[in-house]
Formats: structure tokens, C-alpha cells, sequence
């Protein structure tokens, strides 16, 4: 026998219940757990056992005695039945709510090849573009759509709602006013949770956001940076913008059109009309409700903006060879760069869901796309005409999908209301006398024809079609002329072989978790498990409208109740808020949660935020965007935050302190023997701890922030809590608070949050729980955990990073540690001495990695020259010591350089990645044979995975920015 | 715009219905509708329309005039709507049925990644093993843990079923006595669909099968080639067989044993008690039962029969370079090649299946599998003790999962039958007064209590484990005590990373549909879409064991009832039967039906059975099981049938003849325009007209089996309706008859099939609808074409074949050519010339089309020294340009040798494929570029799909035959 098969055995946990269910989760998620393979990790480590690992690394001052309380692992298929059961009481009505949601069709072979399939979902965010070209065309894909569409140039590849575009759009407009211009101008024909979210943000910034008409609003005084419409609007109304535009920009305020893009391949576009921005939600475009999330919101600019613009950009650019390839373009401009001058702290978006629409778009192709918007528009059409025939009435105005009925008295407006409730139909009620159906892909006839009947109008959906006139906009100067998505990528995969192929194609030119491990410090790259992911998909998940009434989806709410009262229990805080949308929206909450707590005692002063220069940038940007002021704190030679420096400034500013903004472990991967005093110190002087969440995985069943003294944490749900990182987004940031900061959580002006107090802060999300859809994932995770295999699972994290950083410590230098010696779940690798002796730097070492078939650890952050590593628990002994061995390798080939036997510029990994095409060429003039490029593992030949690309050309790319599909002639290279 | 633009306005057909849904499914599935594209290439073949093609293509004679009547297509939506809320309908009760099948957990990863993933079900059968080595190597592990459990040194890769391959153990047993003994003993204790599928087998080889008690069956008179014994046994005895083994070896007899793996993990194997040969259900390794499919059965033997093996067998051999590589084994012994000689017809088996199950072997490694067993045991254990302490009588065997309960009374067994139905338990109830309870890997304690209760039995499970005595084996001879699974392969994927990784790292070493198109003549490689195949993995789909009652399942019921009158309307046949699991066993129903047909009529003397010498080699092997006399017919030198020696031997045989089986359109892919006056010969003659169905993606809507006068034909639903490949199975081969041949259609004898009369034949499947969860593959195809869509179908495969064929023909010479020079839906390329004048043969082609990023056409079949293209209607204009493009390529290199430009022996064709670690070796001597070698297609460097080896060496493989997982050392390569 082997020794490997003594490791199952020793997974295989033996339970007191000889009858225990044997797909136990745990010994799938956690990588390494056999008896032999874990003694001899813990032997290299230097410890006996985990507990003496967790006990000698974690501060003792810190450690936590109570067990977790989140209950017993369950089995994979009895926490799927237990989801399942739960989820099944979730009621699936007919809905016609619209207000910027809308049922989809998702092609089914974008469903399961797309959305289901681990090879796109596992991705992360594109930083190796060699290895992510897939994704990269994908979202440049998008960005064209968008681009097209709206009749803007530049378009971004995705931000976290139409709410938060909004908010963005607003802050651009001030920014581009240069903060002088304080107001800003809402319609009161938008969403209501988008008028909700740009007032929460406006508040951070300084800004007055006035509500109202925008006909009759007076531009003149100069004071206005933007001015914020909806196209359609909320009410379904499709108005005539010109002459507020011309009033806008003649008084130099900046037009943003929140819009529709099914709606706009019948409407004149924004860019046409006149706008500076466009902005909305894609959903629609093949993307499932989720009862509010994930989807992806889009934006778009005039060229003279795009450097402003919030999220990422996907560019052209070209390779070492000259080679067409892309990236992410101007990553200058990202928060972690721009910190206390960030007017946004967009990282996590939404990608995935980028991408899904982007396939949508590819599918149906523009004449596709008109077909499902002139259908949907013959809907409303057909309703209004049987309204206006039963003598209701429904205006005068144009409208895409969605008509309002205007009833002389309450009553008359309830009796409808009634009977749409009995009839099991979801419409909107926008005030006691005005009711909205708004329509889409998946209603058929039957479902006009039902809903009718609930208005009290007499005959059938077909009935009406020949007294309707077809495009209600045609003629007008509504009438969309311009051609758009003319480029052949929207024209070629129109059958499921085709787009089927195209998705396949993309896929194989990107690393994801299905390949090797991605030790992306900071990021988490853990298992995201196929029984994590399935809830997801399931009708009674993804289906719902966000503002579905409360009633119909028990499933929901007992499920949101559970996991909020788990993260409590984990996080050690009083209450949870389930709506911020990424850990960036979780910070900005926190913050604002502790301005208004100061507010409501009436400290009003309170605005300085300490925050370590080694923190994350959206640390700073949030702060910002909170309307607070940055006071840097400096770290010791050691990694660690200077506490002289801090117990300093804190006391100097004891009067205005707002917070200390705090990672932990750090962001150098370190448990900082300081903490409890660093909280004491904030608490002594009057401020509020808020904690970075980032590094969780290495506290969860260990310690907790509300254990260890912070007043509030967000939770990168997308890291310690297995959702995926989609290629660079959807994710979800909760935060956890005491008690004292509770009240003022976020609630919902559509929806509100179960147990929100009358102190709520507005909604900071469009949806009232954010990303719904995918808090299934981190409810079956920490089910199937359960309160020990949570607590493993730290304990792995942190065993694996002490692991790897034993093993590679002879060779490289290790940079920042703690007790011990012991790093906690991530460490980092500092290249500068080598750089120094050879010329070789972290992102030669990065790009080489690539030809050993492995994505790169997180480059040059939190310290440049470094790369930093984050095994995780969910890699097996096995992959650790496969990566340990390419750097290693790396090493030696470096040592080549340092010794002179290889040139220090015409080398290995200077010219890495390798990509097959220069491989094969015919000419080969480089000091190593090609199967040292291509080959340079002993695994290479079994298994290898070939970057498409060789290495990027960073400067080319944002020289010219290109961000909308390039010619075809880029796409299909001729052979030599 | 585009021109590509245009064509997708074309497709989506104009409905007359304004409110019609937009996913329409025909123009998913047709490749080139487009106006534009259509017009070019009805151009190209010289037709005004596709009316026009189909009318001048297919003889007048037979064309239909009258369209199907399956109904307007549905959308996708639609029809999965419709599908669903048939399958709600059925009831899933809690199961004990046994019977050699059993309930189990398929690990979600494996659901998802494997069965539900287009990468691995859209594969073809491994011909071209360079680009194949994924499932080869998944085929093998099977083969190895099959091996391993039954202690028998060779395994197949895949039987239909247990039924089937214990007919084929009787068919081995009797061809090893060399046709002398022809009794073969069935032991009375093996599952009765097993017996009975015996017993329909025995018929056509006039063995004579002895059903009876094993212990007493007198071997010595020497007759009797074979025993089958069940271990354990029906009733869940486990029976010492060490006599009646030496009884049967002593006298000559072989040892069949029917068994079940999951037991074997705790009973000593097959070949430590000296069994010949092991067989059975791999279902309950992760497969769900799927009402009785699909699922794998496997088969092993000694050394000394291995060239006897039914089915496909996996070995390792070398490449071109002398790296390992694996191909299927001895394929000289493929039905094709034996024929006449053949005694099983094996073609279509359930890869994928197996390849599930080897995925859960791997995952949960021999500890894995024991825990499960042990706990099954256990289960069972509890509820025998629970049973005797309340005084039941459950006899003094041994018993693994399933108990038997003996009553004194029909009355008392009857009163616990009731309690079960009333608590919706189903159970087994063997006789009047005997009842069985078999237990599985999804039972909890709670199930095993509730269960209990309704036996009457006091207590809970847990209250009986005390008294239980763990290994009900332990220290008998029929414990373990060999090892199994100790290759590294079963003990290294245990987490989920580990095994994910593990199935894309084989996943992407495979061509598929994903890639590019599979013009495989003869296979009918078309779209398998993703709505076709969302409903095989619902629940209420996949979860029913086959014997459940049928009131249990009316939503199947319909669908059955539904499916078999659509497919008689597109056959023309009065009535249909879905039992049979592949063509060839169609093939094999047919026929019998046609022998019981004339025995009816007193004509028992009808054997003689006239076959095309073109003939697929399963249509002589179905013959000969059958029991027929096979005359073969010669074809004329335009590759029709010689319709002189058709009637001559016809009238010779007038007396005598039982059938003539024709494939139609011809395996030569020509519609025959005499084929209605061969049915008319055959008939005259007293004969019956046999259709093998393989070409009915020719024949659809244009003209039916039925309509051009035949009286049984078979269809492979993996064909012409839509069920995926996987890779070498599953497949469906259900068969259409006319009126005279309906009574014959098989039963069942646990599960009567509906309608069928007292006259029917056995089963010829274990489960009384075969394979019945890939059914609503075909019946959503069905629904979303519709009449119309079906019919245009047919002439997009006749249109695309035909284009292709026109843009090839000054290269290459198309052999067989039918009315106006057309072909069918398939042509064949003829290579022998380019031979000839250049020593290229059809496999150089073939291998050199893998470095173009193809999978070469059907090689050698039905013709030797050419190749075979079958388009299907599912590929786009681009793509079969693509595929034309690549050909014309590769005769221009040709070219060069023909004219000594390039060396005969030494150049891309005979050096191909090039794998990538050949074209980055140090070293490269040949005439050509590296370039040449990968990447010789303008398409290649935008995406190229790598074999992972060179080109196979097909003696090696065969001469030193290694069937099971070989060292280590062979997986990881050393580079150089
Ligand atoms: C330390 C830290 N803080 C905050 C964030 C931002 O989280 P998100 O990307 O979810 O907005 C990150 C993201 O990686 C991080 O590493
Ligand atoms: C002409 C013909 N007949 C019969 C068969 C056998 O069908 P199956 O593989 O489903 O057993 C085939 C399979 O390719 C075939 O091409
Ligand atoms: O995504 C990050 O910026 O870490």
C-alpha cells in the first residue's frame, strides 16, 4: 500500500454516529488533513499540532476559548436538502415590478458552460493578462456593447449596481467640477433606490443632492456639477431631454443618462442625445434577478473622461513580440494608487456577470436583440391599448415595457392592487392612486392577457395587437437610427455550436483554480465547491425581484437570518448587515456607521481616520469618500504598525479622532502582538476601530474582531467565505458591528431590511441584501463546515503559509514575521535583494511562474519589489510543494544570472512567458533551449498549461488606449 | 454591417404570432440558415432551395408527401416548462428495492464537471487516441478498479448493462466449448431481469438455459459450458461457493459470478473463490439509477479469454516517439472485423458511465469505499437484529445491504407491504410471503427506523447497533483480505481541488464538440444542447430505481407514451419500443422480432438472412446472435447494392429467408433509388425487410423506414436524436416495427412494459425502458424542432454534405455518388489514388488533420483506405469551410511529395500529429519547419487545440496487451 492511502483514512474523521453520512465536507475543502502528510508539515513547521500551531502563532492575548457556535457539519447532501427545504418556500410569482429589474432568458448554454462552470467562475481578477486573455476579450466584449449601445467611446467592464454607478457618476461630476460645484441634480423620474443610494454617497462627499423636476429646475447658478435623468424613467415614461441638456451644458453642468439597454437598441443614445454619462444594469441581458444580485451595472464616457472613470478598463495593447494581446488598461489609476485622492473604491465588480451579459449580446446579435426589445415593447403596447380602451388611463406620454394606470381614488387603485395579489402577480404600486406593469422576455401573451383581466380590461393580449402601431417610438426623433454591435464578434456565434465553441476557446486561454493553485495573497483563492455554487442556480434563488413583498420568499428570509446570526457568532459582533456589495462597499458602511454614531452623540468634529500606509487602497479611498480626513501611520522596520506613532497621533487628535482603520492579521501577513493595545489606544481617544476583514481566513474559530476589540469588520464573503471571484467580481461585504454602532445600519426605501432602527443610513446598494443570489454560497459553506471545520480550516490556512515559508525561507528572504517566526496565512517573498544582484525583478519572477504552468502571488502589494503568497487551507500538501518547487527552481535559474553563466537581459525569465507560438518558431536564437522555456518543470509534459500571449506591454497599452474591439485582423493570426 | 449580421436575421423566422417567444431552438441547432450563407451554398450544390435539393436528393419514389405530426416546435423555455411539469408528476418514495441497483451520492463535483459537462459527453468513442488520452486514461482507472475488486486481471471498459453482459458471459462460455456444450446453467438466485435477459439471449445461439438451484445441478454430464451464480445473491444471501465452483471446474463448466463492487470491498473477490468470469452493475459507484439508465456494467475475466471479451478494452502502448500512450486494445476484434464470427455486438457501451464511476472510485479510494460499504452493511445489520428481536424470521445467512424476510402468511407479509405503501416506502416483495429490504449509501438511521416501524419492528436504529457485530464477514472466508485500488491514482484525488483538477487536466487532452466540428461518417456527431440535456440530472429524472411501481412515475409514463408516438410518426411504423440500449442491440430486438414473427406462422424454417457486404459489422453480428444464416449481397461498382444478385439469391432462397437488413441511405452514404424494389423483392419472397437506422439523420421528414416499405428498423438516438456520445456510450437504440411485428416486442418480466401483448419476447435490457433518463434528451430535440424543424434538419445535413463535398471534389475523389451526382448526409473521400502516387494513406490524413485542430472522419469504414464525412446540420457555413480549408491544406502538402518536393517517408504527414513537446525539442531534423508541423492553419495561432502525444503505435500496443494502470513513472515525464 501507499502513503497516500493513509492520508484518506486519516480524513475520513471518525464520528460517534456509526450511521454519520460519509460525504463529510470538510476533508474536501481542507487540502492536506492526512495523518502522515500533516505531521510532517507540522515537523517543518516546528510544532505538534495544529492546536500548538494556532496557539504559538496567535497572539495569546487574543485567543479565543469558545468554541464556534455555528452548529455541526452538516454532509454535502444533507446541507443541499436543508438548503433546498428552505429555499422551496420561496413563492415564484408573475412579475411585472419593473424599476430596473427585469426577467431574463439565459440561454441555457451560457447558463451551465458560463455561469455553473468552475473554469470561468474561479477565475480571478485579470493582473496575469498572459494567462486571462479569455476573459480580457470577453470583457472587452462588454465594454463594446456598452460602448455601442449607449453612444459613449469608453466603457468599463463593470460595476456593482445601477445604484452605485450613480453614485459614482455623481462623484466624477464633482470631481470634474473640481469639488467646487456642491450640488447635484436628481430627477425625480429615477429609481427611487437609485435617488436612495446618491444620497447615502453624497453625504461622504460633501454634496447636496436636490430631488426634483427636471424641467423646471433652474441650471443657472453654476453651482451644479450633474444632473442625473432616467432613460426611460421610472415610471416608464420615455421623455424628451434635449432642452435639459442644452440648459445643463450651457450652464456647465454634466448630464448622466441612468438608462435600459434593451430599451436603447429602439431609443436614440445617450452619446447621441447629448449625455457626458451612461450608466444602468445589464441584467437583463441574461442575467437572473437573484433577488437583487449579482449583476453587472455598466458606465460609459466621452474620451475626455476616461481617465476618471471608476472600475476597470480592458485595453489593447501588444506583447514582447508585437503580438496583439489585452489588458487592464491605466492600472495607475486603481484605488490602490490613487488612496486619499480616490473619489471611488471600486476593486471587486462584477465580471462574471459582465461576462454572461457580453455572451447574451453575442447570441442574439444586434438583430436578436431588437427582435426581444421590439416583442417586450409590443407588450406594454398592447396593455396600454387595452387600458385606454377600458377608459383607464395611461397617459400621453412614450414608453418602452413599462405603462403606469393613474386612478382617480385610492379605492379604485386598491381594488387592481387586490387583484393582481389574488391572481399571484407581483406589480408596482408607486403611490395609493398610481400603479406600474412593466414587461419582459419571459412574459408570454397568456401572462398580458392574465394581468389585464386584474385591471378590469376586457379581452385578450392578441386582441389588441392590430390596433397598435408596431415601434411606438418610429418617426419620432426617439427612433433609434444609428447602427450598433456592427462589429462580426456580434455576429458569428449565433448557434449554440458556435458560441458553445467560442466560451470553450476563451476558457482554455485562462488559469483559474481548475489548473493549479492561485496563491494571490490577500485574496483568498480557496475551494469554491460545486455544492456551494449549485443553490445559486436553483429557480427559487436566482429568480426573485428584489422588491418581491417580503411574504413570498420565507425561504429567503429565514436563510438571511441564519447566516447574519452566524457571521455574528464568527465575527464576534452584535448585529450584521448583509447589503454592502464587496468588501470595498463594506468599508464605506463601517465608516459611515461610525460617522453617524459620532453624529448622533453629537460629535460632530469627529472626522480623522488613522490608516497604516501599508493598507489596502480602498482603505484610504473609502475614508475619503466618507468625507473623512486621512492621518497616515507608519510601520516599524519589523512590518508592524508603529505604535509610538499611532498612540501619537491618536492622543494629538483625541478631539476629532473618527476611527483607526486596521487589517488583520496585517496586511504583511503578520499577528500583530499589538492589537488589543492599538484598539485600546483608538477607544481611549474617542474613535472607533474599524477592521479590515481582508485577512478573516486567518482569524475565523481562532479569534474574531469583536473579540479582539474593533468595533466593526466587513467580510470579503468572496474570500474567507468561498464565492468566487468571477474574474474579478461578484463578491459580497458585509459588515459586522458592535452594539453601539448597530442602529445604523443600512436600510432599503423599497424594501426594508428586516431590524432596521428609525437612525438607519440610506440603502448603500441597489438591492436591499445586496447580491442575494450568491449568499447561499457562504451559508452552505459555513453549514457544511460547522463550528470545528471552521476553526480547521484557519488552523490549515495558517499551517500551509508556515509550510511553504519554511520551505522556500533558505532561498529567498521572507519578509515580515511574527511570533516565532511564524507568518499567519500569507507571507512575502522580497525580490528586491535579488533584483539588486541579478536584474531580475517580481514580475520576471511572476511571468516565469507562468511557464511552470502557475498563476503569480500578488505583485509588488502591500510592498513593491515583494510578491506576496496565500496558499490557503484547500491546497493539499501536494500543490504546495509543486509551487514551493517552481520557485525554488525559479531560484536556481536566477542564480545562473547572479553568476554570470546566463546574460542578465537575454534570459529565461526576462523573456518569460513562453508562449508556444515562440517556441515553435523557426528561429531560436536565446542563450537556453526551448524546453527549458516551454518545459521547465518535471510536471510540464504531463500536464501544461500555455499562456496564449508572451509577456504584456504595459506602456503601449495606455499610451493608446483601446478599449472597444479592435479590427478583425487582430483576432486570426497568419502562419509565418 | 456585416454580412454575417444578415444571416442572423434570416434565422429567426418570422412567426405569424407577435407574442412568440424568442428562443426558438431551430436556428440554435441548424448551422447555416442564414439567407446569405444558404443561398451561396445551394449554389455551390447547384439547387434554387432546399425544397429543390431534398426533392432531386431523394428518390421520387419514396419521398413522403405528407409533413410529421410531433407538433409546432417549442422554444427552449417552452419546452423545458413543458418537460417539467410532466417529470413533477412523479413521486420519489424512499427505496429498498435492491435488485442490483441502489441509491448513491454522484460527489457534486462529478455531476457537474463530468456528467453535466458538454467537454466530457460530447466525446466520441477514442479512435483517435492522440487526441483522446483524457478518457483513455479515466477508461483505464476503470478497468484497474474493476480488476482490483473482482480480482480478475483484464476488465472491459463498459457493457450496456448486467443483463446484457451476463448473456454475453453465456455467449463467451459457449464459444469457449467451441458451440459443444450447449446447456448453461442459471443459478435461481440471480435478479430475475437478469435470467430473463439470459434466457431472450439463449434463444438465437439455441443454447439451452437451466435455471435451478446451483447446489444441486448435476455438471457432470459435460454439457454444460457455464454457471452463473450471484454473489451476493437476489435475495441478499452471500453463499459459500467453493463447491459448487470445483464441482463445475472439475466437469469442465466456466464460473460466471454476477456481482456488486460496493460489496466486494468487504467479501473475498471473484477471482480468489476461482470465478472465470466477474460481471455487474457499476451503477451504485456515483451513477444515479435513472429508472434503470444509463448506467456502466463491467466485466472481467482471466488472461486466457481476454481476446474473447466482449466490448472495448483500454492498453497502453507507445507513441511515435516512445512515450506511453493509450489507444483502445485489439481492435481487430471490433464487431466490424469479426462479423460473422461474432458472438456479441458490442458497439455503443456507457463510457461515460464508467467514467463516472472511475471518478468516484478515485475520489473516495479504497477507505472511502469500504466506509461506505461498512455502513451499508451496517444499516442492514441493524434492521436483520432489529427484525429477529421482534421475532421475524430472517434466516441464518450472510448478508451484506439487503435482508430477506420470510412471513407464514400471505396476510402477514401483505400487512407490511401496506404499512410500507401507506408510509410511501417502496420495498421488494419476492413472493407472497417472502419480502426484501436493501439499504444504500443515501439511507440515514432515520429511514432505516421509519422502515422498521413498518415491519413492526420496536426501536430505533441507533437501539440496535450495540447488538450488531460490525463485519458481518469477519473471520469467515468470505472476509477481504486482499488489497485493492493501491495504485497512486486511487489514493491522490481525495479533496475537491485535487479531483477537479484531475478531471480538466484529462478533459482538455480530448477533442470534442467543444472544439470543433466531428465529421465522423456514420456517427452523426450534431449539437447536443445544453436544454436537451438539463432534464437528465432532475431529480425526479435521474433518482428512480427502475422496478419502481408505475403509478409512482406518471410524468415518465407520458413521456414514454409521447416519445414512442413521435418516433412512430418519423418512422412510419405502427408501434415502438424503447427497451433496447443501443443500435445493435436494436439490431438484435428487430430481428428477433422478425424470427418470433415467423415462427408464429409456423415458418421455422426463415433463417436465411441476406446482409450487404458493405454492411456495419454489428448487422451480422445481430444476425448471428439471432440465430440467422447470413447471405451476403455484393455491391456494384457504383457502391449500390447488386439488385440482380439481391433477386436472385432472394428467389434461391425463397423457402428460407427470414430477413434482409439494409442500411439506408446506404453505409455509402447514397440514397438507393432502388430501394423500394428490394423491399419489394424481399417481400415477395417471403422475407421481412430489416432498416439499420444509422442514416436517419438523411431520412427525417423527408421520408420515413416505414413509408419506403420497411418492417422494423432501429434508431440510435445518440445519432440522429440527440443523445451525446460520452465518449463510447450512452446511447439509445429503441425500434420502430410494423403492425405484423408489434406483438413481438419485448416485455419485461418485473416491470411489464405497457402494451405489450402475451406473445412479446424477453427483455433484451435489464430495465424495462433501458436507458430511460437519456430519453428526454431526444424527446426535448423533438419538441423544440417540431414538424418543420425536424424536416429542415434533414435537409441542412443533405445541404452541408453535399457543399462540402462540391468545394472537395477537384482535390480528392468522392467514391459513391447517387442521383445528379448527390450524396446523402455523408460522403466518402478516397484515398487509395493520393496513396498510390504518394505512399499518403488514410491515416496520415487523419493524424494530420489533428495538427489543423480536427478529428478526422470515420477511417476505412465502410470502404478501406478512405474516410468518411458525415457534417451533420448543426455546423455553420464557417465552420465547414474550416474543415474543407484544412483538407484542401493538407492535399497541397501532399502535393510536394507527389512531386518529390518532399520526402515520402519523412514529412508532416508521417510525422503527424506533432505534439507540442516534439515541436520544442532541442532537436529537429526534419525537411519541414516546426511551424509547418503546429501550427499549419491561418486559424491555428488564434486557437489550437495540442494532442498530447505523437502518433500511436498500434502493434506495441497489442502485442504485450497492459490493461490496467501501469507504474507511476509512465504519468510524470522527465524533461530532458
Ligand atoms: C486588504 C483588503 N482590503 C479591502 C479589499 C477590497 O475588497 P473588495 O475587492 O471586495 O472590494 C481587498 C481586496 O482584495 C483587500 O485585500
Ligand atoms: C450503420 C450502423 N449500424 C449500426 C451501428 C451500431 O449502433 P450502436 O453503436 O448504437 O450499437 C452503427 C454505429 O455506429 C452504425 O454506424
Ligand atoms: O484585488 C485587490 O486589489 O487586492
Amino acid at each position: 500500500t501507499f502513503k497516500v492511502a493513509a492520508r484518506f483514512v486519516a480524513t475520513l474523521k471518525e464520528s460517534d454516529d456509526p450511521f454519520a453520512k460519509l460525504d463529510s465536507f470538510t476533508n474536501r475543502h481542507n487540502g492536506s488533513s492526512a495523518e502522515g502528510e500533516l505531521e510532517q508539515m507540522l515537523r517543518a513547521v516546528g510544532v505538534e499540532s495544529l492546536e500548538e500551531l494556532g496557539n504559538t502563532t496567535v497572539p495569546a492575548a487574543i485567543q479565543k476559548k469558545e468554541d464556534l457556535r455555528v452548529g455541526a457539519a452538516m454532509t454535502e447532501t444533507e446541507a443541499i436538502d436543508y438548503l433546498k427545504n428552505m429555499m422551496s418556500k420561496n413563492e415564484l410569482n408573475q412579475n411585472h415590478i419593473g424599476m430596473g429589474y427585469a426577467g431574463t432568458n439565459t440561454p441555457y448554454v451560457i447558463l451551465r458552460n458560463l455561469l455553473e462552470n468552475p473554469a470561468w467562475y474561479t477565475q480571478y481578477t485579470p493582473y496575469q493578462a498572459e494567462v486571462a486573455q479569455g476573459r480580457l476579450e470577453s470583457l472587452l466584449n462588454f465594454q463594446t456593447m456598452v460602448s455601442d449601445l449607449t453612444g459613449l467611446p469608453v466603457s468599463s467592464a463593470s460595476l456593482l449596481d445601477e445604484g452605485t454607478a450613480a453614485a459614482e457618476a455623481m462623484a466624477m461630476c464633482f470631481a470634474i467640477s473640481r469639488n467646487k460645484r456642491a450640488k447635484f441634480f436628481v430627477s425625480e423620474k429615477c429609481h427611487p433606490q437609485t435617488i436612495a443610494v446618491v444620497e447615502t454617497r453624497a453625504k461622504g462627499f460633501g454634496i447636496e443632492v436636490i430631488v426634483g423636476d427636471h424641467a423646471t429646475y433652474d441650471f443657472s447658478n453654476g453651482d451644479t456639477s450633474g444632473v442625473l435623468l432616467q432613460y426611460p424613467a421610472t415610471d416608464g415614461s420615455v421623455e424628451d431631454f434635449k432642452d435639459v441638456i442644452k440648459n445643463s451644458h450651457d450652464n456647465g453642468t454634466k448630464v448622466v443618462l441612468a438608462t435600459d439597454l434593451l430599451a436603447l437598441t429602439m431609443l436614440t443614445s445617450p452619446g447621441e442625445i447629448g449625455a457626458d454619462f451612461a450608466l444602468g444594469n445589464s441584467q437583463r441581458l441574461g442575467v437572473p434577478m437573484g433577488y437583487g444580485g449579482p449583476h453587472a451595472a455598466f458606465f460609459s464616457t466621452k474620451e475626455e473622461y476616461k481617465r476618471l472613470m471608476p472600475g476597470r478598463i480592458i485595453g489593447l495593447s501588444k506583447d514582447a513580440q508585437g503580438k496583439p494581446a489585452l489588458r487592464m488598461a491605466m492600472q495607475t489609476r486603481e484605488q490602490h494608487i490613487r488612496r486619499d485622492k480616490a473619489t471611488s473604491n471600486i476593486c471587486t465588480a462584477q465580471a462574471l456577470l459582465a461576462n454572461m451579459a457580453a455572451m447574451y449580446g453575442l447570441y442574439h446579435g444586434p438583430e436578436g436583440l431588437k427582435k426581444i426589445a421590439g416583442r417586450t415593447h409590443l407588450m406594454a403596447q398592447v396593455f396600454a391599448e387595452g387600458a385606454e380602451k377600458s377608459a383607464l388611463n395611461v397617459g400621453s406620454h412614450k414608453f418602452f415595457d413599462t405603462v403606469k394606470i393613474e386612478y382617480p381614488s385610492t379605492a379604485e387603485a386598491q381594488k387592481v392592487v387586490d387583484a393582481c395579489a389574488a391572481a399571484k402577480i407581483n406589480i408596482r404600486q408607486m403611490s395609493d392612486t398610481v400603479l406600474t406593469v412593466s414587461f419582459d422576455e419571459t412574459h408570454t401573451a397568456k401572462d398580458v392577457t392574465k394581468l389585464m383581466g386584474c385591471f378590469g380590461i376586457d379581452g385578450s393580449a392578441e386582441s389588441f395587437v392590430g390596433s397598435v402601431s408596431g415601434n411606438g417610438f418610429a418617426g419620432t426623433d426617439f427612433e433609434r437610427k444609428s447602427d450598433f454591435m456592427t462589429h462580426p464578434i456580434f455576429n458569428s456565434f449565433h448557434t449554440e455550436h458556435e458560441l458553445l465553441r467560442y466560451m470553450m476557446r476563451l476558457q482554455s486561454k485562462d488559469i483559474s483554480l481548475v489548473h493549479s493553485m492561485i496563491p494571490l495573497g490577500s485574496c483568498t483563492m480557496k475551494l469554491n465547491s460545486t455544492s456551494e455554487m449549485i443553490p445559486v442556480t436553483w429557480p427559487e434563488v436566482c429568480m426573485p425581484h428584489p422588491f418581491t413583498p417580503k411574504e413570498q420568499l420565507p425561504g429567503y428570509y429565514e436563510m438571511f437570518a441564519e447566516l447574519e446570526k452566524d457571521l455574528a457568532d464568527i465575527t464576534g459582533f452584535y448585529k450584521v448587515s448583509l447589503q454592502p456589495n464587496s468588501g470595498a462597499q463594506g468599508e464605506y458602511t463601517g465608516l459611515m456607521a461610525i460617522r453617524a454614531y459620532h453624529d448622533s452623540r453629537g460629535d460632530v468634529d469627529r472626522k480623522v481616520c488613522l490608516i497604516p500606509t501599508s493598507a489596502h487602497g480602498t482603505n484610504p479611498a473609502s475614508a475619503k469618500m466618507c468625507g473623512l480626513d486621512i492621518v497616515p501611520i507608519g510601520c516599524d522596520e519589523l512590518g508592524n504598525i508603529d505604535v509610538a506613532e499611532l498612540k501619537e497621533k491618536a492622543e494629538k487628535y483625541k478631539d476629532t479622532l473618527a476611527a483607526l482603520m486596521i487589517t488583520y492579521p496585517s496586511t504583511h501577513g503578520v499577528f500583530e502582538e499589538t492589537i488589543k493595545d492599538i484598539c485600546d489606544t483608538v477607544h481611549a481617544n474617542g474613535g472607533q476601530v474599524y477592521m479590515d476583514g481582508a485577512n478573516m481566513n486567518a482569524q475565523v474559530g481562532l479569534t474574531s474582531p469583536g473579540h479582539i476589540g474593533a468595533d466593526v469588520c466587513h467580510l470579503n464573503l468572496h474570500k474567507t467565505f468561498c464565492i468566487p471571484h468571477g474574474g474579478g467580481g461578484p463578491g459580497m461585504g458585509p459588515i459586522g458591528v458592535a452594539e453601539q454602532l448597530a442602529p445604523f445600519l443600512p436600510s432599503h426605501p423599497v424594501s426594508p431590511v428586516v431590524g432596521a432602527s428609525d437612525k438607519a443610513m440610506g440603502p448603500v446598494s441597489a438591492g436591499p441584501y445586496g447580491s442575494s443570489a450568491i449568499l447561499p454560497i457562504s451559508f452552505m459553506y459555513i453549514k457544511m463546515m460547522g463550528s470545528d471545520g471552521l476553526k480547521e480550516a484557519t488552523q490549515y490556512a495558517i499551517l500551509n503559509a508556515n509550510y511553504m515559508k519554511k520551505r522556500l525561507e533558505g532561498a529567498y528572504d521572507i519578509l515580515y514575521t511574527g511570533n516565532n517566526g511564524r507568518v499567519a496565512h500569507e507571507f512575502i517573498i522580497d525580490i528586491r535583494p535579488i533584483k539588486a544582484a541579478s536584474g531580475i525583478t517580481e514580475s520576471d519572477v511572476a511571468k516565469r511562474l507562468q511557464d511552470y504552468g502557475f498563476h503569480a502571488p500578488t505583485m509588488s502589494w502591500p510592498v513593491s519589489g515583494t510578491l506576496m503568497v496565500e496558499p490557503t487551507e484547500s491546497e493539499s500538501k501536494a500543490e504546495l510543494d509543486r509551487f514551493v518547487d517552481a520557485l525554488l527552481m525559479i531560484r536556481e535559474e536566477i542564480r545562473q544570472i547572479e553568476t554570470g553563466a546566463m546574460d542578465r537581459d537575454n534570459n529565461m525569465l526576462k523573456h518569460a512567458p513562453h508562449s508556444p507560438d515562440v517556441l515553435v518558431a523557426e528561429e531560436w536564437d536565446r542563450p537556453y533551449p526551448r524546453e527549458v522555456g516551454g518545459y521547465p518543470a518535471p510536471w510540464s509534459k504531463s500536464f501544461k498549461f500555455w499562456p496564449t500571449v508572451g509577456r504584456l506591454d504595459d506602456v503601449a497599452g495606455d499610451r493608446q488606449l483601446i478599449c472597444t474591439c479592435p479590427p478583425m485582423e487582430t483576432y486570426t493570426e497568419e502562419t509565418a
